[in-house]
């Protein structure tokens, strides 16, 4: 498969169809044979198995552990919380039979009718109900609190409108459910999860984000309160990229799940949820790429470092060998993930476009003329400079290297951020401003109503009520009407 | 949730429910609100990430990937292999509608009959279709081959007769799936990944086990050859613990999968999938647990060492953690998984029970005589026997016996499987030493027809046709006619 680097669209021209054509065109996903499911290819699996493993490392150091719940939902566990059966009925997979037989005409295979479910069953879209009817007969004391669970899992939603890692009918995701024996105690853990998700998306990829409160209309469906962190996407669209919701008593009144208290009373548990899923890869493609391909940080690069020998024969190539043989070796000592391309069935310039539009970090080119001079090219992806360096001690200069990139690209996003971000005091302004891309801070009278009239009228939704920033009130662009502080407005994918 | 372990039914008095009551007392799974489908609990999913943590870098280090693709596959894909879908068609849980919508009565929610697939989708019993589907796209040439893909995944098969982790409905598992130019290459592969599951079986969970072939009856739906691992329970009954298939150019052809081999020709794909699942918890628990519960081998054990205090105050358990501290951190320092259970409010004979119960490979006893004599108490879960030793230097014997147990428990499981090895020389004898329990070693005339006829007789399958041991030919234990080899039979899970 060849790469056809001149077919990437251009970030300038169409945004979005840039982040279509580099998903496929860099190895990550493709549309599968069914409707909105996408197949994700070894190259973006790998990101998401190094996002995997530090998300479950900063759970785990936070006292959580893992489960397995089942994949199938009876429907009418779907009903008992009113909210969330409203949230989730209108876009779920039901499974209602369990066998196919031959067909009559002995085309093909057809639903066997016999076998037809008593109760239908739905593919979890996600798991607070399955997972509070177990609670239930995991708790019966204070002492059994709190249970601190997560599951790595798959979830379906049948989404009308798709789109690779961003909005999938299936997705991938981890989803933490907790069990607590006070209000306090739930919402400090809603509040903790938020935390290790905003230092997992900036620590790891390099993506700055915005902790906030969501509105009553953009919670989910069940909960008392949705915490989430928000990103700014290049376009200066917002992505949601991850939430942690108090969910109160709701589930616990559902399920009916009580525990006696310290003070021996019977009383329902606490709850909370929280999840994020392979849309991380949508922020962290949109966050950070460019028109020549992926840019990846390198705590999450599969490959951290790769080196091209140039050569024009194999006399050359055996020299070259030998020299990165020990530069390979220490690299790997460091822990970082090498890769020596010294393939000769492709030419240099194809490599470099290959590795630049997979996002590798760092690259280092050797040739006869760098032997001779015992120095090194070094080219950095995510500003594309290209340097020459001493070849002795290289290894220790590219570890740090690595984390002089970590750090540039994360300021790149946070100057890109505060570059797009914008007060508006009045609702001219703010049109203006929403029409032109980024987060407008402003006043808002907090209900619905106007929360919803503004959508129609601009696109924009209220993204966040941040839970740091200013907090001076004022008065509602939209209606006038006494505002407590300003809240975020985007545009949102 | 008190542990009653004197509710532990004895192996000896039903070996079934021993098994039943184990996974549930153990705190390793429970049934779930929907049939056939368990709850892994955090315990035993803690077993089963260790065993994916193993397997997945051993998939690694021969050259695989991790991949993942959906997990509805459309219903005419499984009608294209015509082996396949005779094989998987009738467990198939069956996807018909794509949302719900609230009753006309009020009451909860029903399927909205409007929202109908056009065509049903199937919850993948096993991915080879959706793959394969997949691959079309990906191979155009040899260049482009070998393919070797691993997912991690869930899957379902509607079985009629579900047992927790042995046999249920929905399992975890994963799944490889590799592509090749040659036959040769891919029968490689087939074994390469059976010797890899052989390892893992010996080495990790300390299981012995077989490497053979499955006779046509027992193949995989839409392979031409399929080679297992089968270890012996403690009851003599087989348990099948993993396969690996050669696939031939089945799925090349059920998905017209073509590629230009070196000789510039259109040639079909050759094909492997292999897999193991969530059934090796089922081998592990019932290979080595006894009536006190679980026997855990040390490389799999979420916590390898145990340490109690015995104190009657707290003066002297403050003595005691000053000592603990010390060894913990050596053992960490080791990479050992050690828990301090210093817990005030479980009496001492409380915490032996449940550790011996969780299969804890080493308890350590700390009291104050202990503190005294600068001695500590050593408990070995696999024998239960009891040593008093030197505190100094503890660490390092702590270290070398969790070697000895993983040897000693994998050895004592080889010489169970050698006392229950018979060779039966007559039809006779072959239905006496099965009612016994074992493996039994008899010719074989090689007709399907001898091997249902036998099955049908005495319960007892061939589980394979060694790919070791003796090949001298023989007549038919049933029919008397020729027989190549002896092949193994036994009742099984």
């Amino acid at each position: 498969m060849a790469i056809e680097l001149k077919d990437l669209t251009k970030r300038a021209e169409n945004y979005s169809q840039w982040y279509n054509d580099l998903v496929v065109k860099a190895d990550l996903a493709e549309q599968s044979a069914v409707r909105g499911c996408m197949v994700i290819k070894p190259y973006g699996y790998a990101i998401w198995e190094k996002m995997q493993h530090e998300l479950d490392r900063m759970f785990k150091e936070t006292g959580h552990v893992n489960a397995y719940f089942p994949l199938l939902i009876p429907k009418s566990f779907l009903s008992r919380e009113a909210d969330h059966v409203e949230g989730f009925a209108k876009e779920c997979a039901v499974v209602t039979h369990y066998r196919l037989k031959n067909a009559p005409d002995g085309q093909g295979v057809v639903v066997d009718p016999e076998a037809r479910l008593e109760e239908e069953l739905i593919i979890r879209p996600t798991s607070e109900t399955i997972i509070w009817n177990t609670y239930k007969n995991w708790i019966q004391s204070y002492r059994d609190l709190p249970i601190l669970c997560n599951q790595w899992a798959n979830v379906f939603r049948w989404e009308m409108r798709t789109r690779m890692f961003l909005r999938t009918a299936e997705f991938l995701w981890q989803e933490g459910h907790t069990a607590h024996a006070t209000k306090e105690e739930a919402l400090e853990e809603a509040v903790k999860m938020l935390n290790v998700y905003a230092d997992f998306a900036e620590k790891f990829m390099a993506v700055p984000v915005i902790k906030g409160v969501k509105s009553a209309n953009e919670r989910f469906a069940g909960a008392l309160e949705t915490f989430t962190i928000e990103a700014m996407m290049q376009d200066g669209k917002a992505l949601q990229s991850g939430t942690s919701h108090f969910l109160g008593q709701n589930f616990a009144k559902a399920f009916d799940v009580k525990f006696i208290n310290r003070q021996n009373e019977l009383e329902y548990v606490w709850a909370t949820s929280w999840g994020v899923s392979t849309r991380l890869m949508g922020a962290l493609i949109m966050t950070h790429s460019d028109d020549n391909g992926l840019v990846l940080p390198p705590r999450l690069a599969p490959i951290q470092v790769v080196i091209v020998p140039i050569f024009k024969n194999d006399e050359q190539l055996a020299i070259i060998n030998e020299k990165v043989e020990p530069i390979v070796a220490l690299l790997k000592e460091r822990g970082i993930s090498v890769k020596y391309d010294n393939a000769d069935n492709k030419r240099p310039g194809f490599k470099f476009a290959d590795y630049e539009l997979k996002g590798v970090p760092v690259r280092l080119v050797l040739g006869a003329r760098d032997i001779e001079n015992g120095t090194i090219e070094v080219m950095r992806r995510d500003t594309l400079e290209k340097s020459v360096e001493q070849l002795e001690g290289i290894a220790d200069r590219v570890v740090a290297l690595l984390d002089e990139i970590q750090d540039n690209i994360f300021q790149k996003a946070l100057r890109h951020r505060e570059s797009k971000t914008f007060v508006a005091n009045s609702y001219d302004e703010f049109k203006q401003l929403i029409e032109q891309g980024g987060f407008v801070l402003a006043h808002w009278d907090g209900t619905t109503e106007t929360e919803e009239r503004v959508k129609e009228e601009t696109k924009a939704t209220i993204r966040c009520i941040p839970l740091d920033g200013d907090t001076t009130p004022g008065t509602c662009i939209f209606t006038g009407r006494p505002s407590a502080r300003r809240v975020i407005f985007a545009r949102n994918y």
